[in-house]
């Protein structure tokens, strides 16, 4: 679909909302029970200062998952993410519903998954939209995507795409291209 | 015991139950202590959706482990997972049990185990159903079993296993391989 | 900044503060939530050890991190740091503050820091104290400081700076470079 | 000091307890903090299975630690573990204790830790017992010990340490040699 790194920074330019997965992008797929059923879940604060710095650029979060648990909904609130959906059971459905509510178009939506309920929701936004999986995706969304991460889930694989949708949008320049850190966390492929 | 490819195949589309350990398959071996004794294991929402993906092609799951943590017994009603088997001294006695209860014969289990005390279940089911060991299983295992998954326990270990049996499943013919998704799970090897 | 081996020996026996981040540095960046909300942090022992080490050396150490979690000021006391400043918003004013009233110069501080708010206070004390990051510190930060550890984040990072700091404090002969344990961790790099 | 390895097999033919460091040998180093303090460490089952292994050969097991933490007294009730030291200031001489209180002489012990405060009881046992240390543990620990394991703490070095010791221990014989499965874990070195 994605022809041109020019056809991905026009994208990036256009971005007003990254969504994302919970389990698996924001978390690393790690679930802890008790005898009382689930208690925690695990969390990165290189994540929370994507959502802060996506804020600072003028991107709004969002968080959509299938599972209900309180605890997502805590870490929501804590980094002040305003679309929330929780306990989604057709993630492609809600995007419909999001963008019939909210002021986005397809084109303003970037979106990070890792499972093969994100699928759909992939398809749709990587038509016109910009889409991304943590280095430790299953294969089916590995593929699907026009990024794959060097980080895996709850590593902070969503700041890395949130790092790169930023450098994207900056002035496109032989200067810039200079100025680019070394080994900054722009790159994409295989973790190791 | 198993010969070919054509072999794992047919096995694989006689499978009605897949069975799993629970420390080291479905966690990573760890167990968290507070003053008051084990509070915690983590499960992986990965394996979660394994037992899902199962349901979906009509094959039941079930737990059995030596241990008693009412942990494990939350994390399967959250899964609706029907076959649940706690503190059991003698898994390879235990499976006669199962077979006597139930309508299953050894041609209808898949099993995955990771360490000494799954070595007798893992003997009797390998000569007539698949067996399976995360990539760290102890060595005993890893050499007893039919697939050593990439993956570690914990980490979507059973989902590996889940994904390669319902691969297997599927009709074999030359459209089908060259529609399996280039680097799916399914695969086996040492872990990376 | 810093031009040779020597320089950074001498630096090293000038430094009685080492001062480190929390978030990504003393911990994995992990935070675990609950349905309550944020729960726990995760520390290492190893780093624990190392405010033992420099105590002992006659090295003070504090923690500056822009959180503001409970569960920080119970490590801080169980370790016995001095210096705990929570909730700070701008690092490099808090350091001014610091400095006005400790008996601290610049270049008495050691710093380690993970993420793009250390910037500021790692500019500030490179210039004539030392500097460290985690190996899995973000990219402006590992190019900012003059030590990368090989150590990620709450797995000893912490301990590794301290530990190079006190080698590096050793009196400088031949004698000495033939009394160092080779593979001891004073060497720094990627983390494998 | 331990030449060859027929010394070695002698000497584990000897031992009658294997005593442990606590944190970094059977946890990853980690500790986990709320607001309220230390809350939890994270063991291994499969370091559980090596208390059991061991027992079924004859031989006690023990840990000490210069931490105080509950969590350690709960995990040894667990496992039936019989010596327990907790906040032991000097392991070294903490170990005469032992010596003078049990029926055990120093070829009987063998011992694994991680950190330089277990420099003192390595040395000692190291004479004429067998000693160890997890992949991870520090330079100066790894360079002290007769064994490297290859697995880190927390995930089953003292498991290894227990194969290995048990392995060492079986009739030597070229029948034994061809028996051993290969890829079994008695190989040393670096993690990988």
């Amino acid at each position: 679909m994605v022809k041109t790194q020019r056809d991905i920074a026009q994208r990036a330019r256009r971005i007003h909302l990254v969504l994302t997965d919970n389990d698996g992008v924001l978390t690393d797929t790690g679930v802890y029970y008790s005898s009382f059923g689930e208690e925690l879940k695990r969390y990165s604060v290189r994540d929370g200062m994507a959502v802060e710095l996506l804020r600072q650029a003028g991107i709004e979060t969002g968080i959509m998952t299938g599972e209900e648990s309180e605890s997502v909904r805590r870490r929501a609130e804590k980094l002040r993410i305003r679309h929330v959906y929780l306990g989604v059971r057709d993630k492609r459905r809600q995007l419909d519903l999001l963008l019939a509510q909210t002021k986005f178009s397809l084109s303003q939506i970037a979106y990070i998954g890792d499972d093969v309920n994100d699928l759909g929701i992939l398809t749709a936004i990587g038509a016109f939209g910009l889409t991304a999986a943590p280095a430790d995706a299953v294969s089916a969304i590995r593929h699907a995507v026009q990024f794959v991460c060097r980080t895996r889930g709850g590593q902070g694989a969503f700041r890395e795409f949130a790092d790169h949708i930023l450098a994207l949008r900056e002035p496109r320049s032989d200067d810039r291209r200079r100025s680019v850190t070394p080994g900054a966390i722009v790159t994409y492929g295989k973790d190791t």
